[in-house]
């Protein structure tokens, strides 16, 4: 057999099928890559470097298939609200991946770049230095804990006990028992923090 | 041999177990959880009906050794501080069982009770029965994401081109290199999660 005439790996492959393993098991292993690429591990190792180079690609692939171009010429509350929506909505396409991307370095120039993006928009918006990657952390913190929410249960607390828990019963009562159960939460989350971050800048 | 005298298994030591195991792998399985205890699988169902069981005793372990009592006779800011930074340290404590906890549905009366506290808490302050369990939600997915950049590196961002991302570059040189990164991350984002919440009941 001759060589295939579209090359079995490529790097967006690799970051797709990398992501999906990761969001099934949670974890991440070059054997396990390799098995699911159907291709040996010393394969996978003519295309990438290790695994940290497979988590550039997975957050890559992020990117390139939730990015899409922002306005950052919007005022910040606008501007910020943009970003935390996109990310919540490429975590929430891999609730599993969450842990790892959460916690890897981020050493690539693409992701150097959003984040030069969102540091402009704060700086110019009145923020002081110090206030920049605080303000980004806690947004991420609550886009990453939303993405699992997302994911998680609409109906969370079941079988509660009317007698001896009847604030949580009528609290209970007034949430949805669907989808928009976390979409509400994630919407009332983030005006909450916009809210709390004007008043940072207003200090 | 006779019995041993104290039994090998206890519910106690399962959900520990279990916990350490989720936290190294971010998964769970019964094989491998009766593997970590030294028992076989039919052993493990002595004592547990299943995963959902296991999964109960991880968060009862989290709570017998991270809860002791609150005053929840305080004004709501400082009740709800009070508990977002206890349910941050239990859950700091094991990041890798973050996505597993975040997601299961919680039919414990013990978490009943946790919730029927908070519930009342935020009732008495003032809040609108539908917002109690979004505000709740935004607060535990802020203390879920926290938890892992609790345990994230001191440093995410590195060898930033100061050239092409000025901005960036100014945020990280007014950033802590050290631990005291997240946790100052945290503080601020409590403290502008509940600037928003107190904004929500002016309303």
């Amino acid at each position: 057999m001759g060589r295939p005439r579209t090359p079995l790996l490529d790097r967006r492959r690799i970051g797709a099928a990398a992501l999906k393993l990761a969001d099934g098991k949670g974890t991440l292993t070059i054997p396990a890559l390799a098995k699911a690429l159907g291709v040996a591990p010393s394969a996978l190792y003519h295309h990438v470097s290790g695994r940290d180079e497979i988590i550039s690609l997975m957050r890559e692939e992020l990117v390139l298939t939730t990015g899409g171009e922002k306005d950052w010429s919007q005022p910040w509350e606008r501007g910020l609200e943009d970003w935390a929506r996109t990310y919540l909505a490429a975590f929430a396409a891999h609730p599993g991946a969450v842990p790892l991307l959460a916690t890897a370095p981020l050493t690539e120039s693409f992701m150097h770049a959003m984040y030069e993006k969102v540091a402009e928009l704060l700086i110019t918006g009145g923020f002081a230095a110090d206030q920049v990657m605080p303000v980004i952390t806690v947004l991420e913190s609550f886009i990453l804990g939303s993405a699992l929410d997302l994911v998680a249960p609409s109906v969370m607390l079941s079988d509660v006990a009317r007698d001896t828990a009847p604030h949580l019963g009528t609290a209970l009562d007034h949430t949805p028992t669907d989808h928009s159960r976390a979409s509400r939460a994630f919407d009332i989350g983030l005006r909450a923090l916009l809210t709390g971050f004007r008043d940072l800048l207003d200090q």
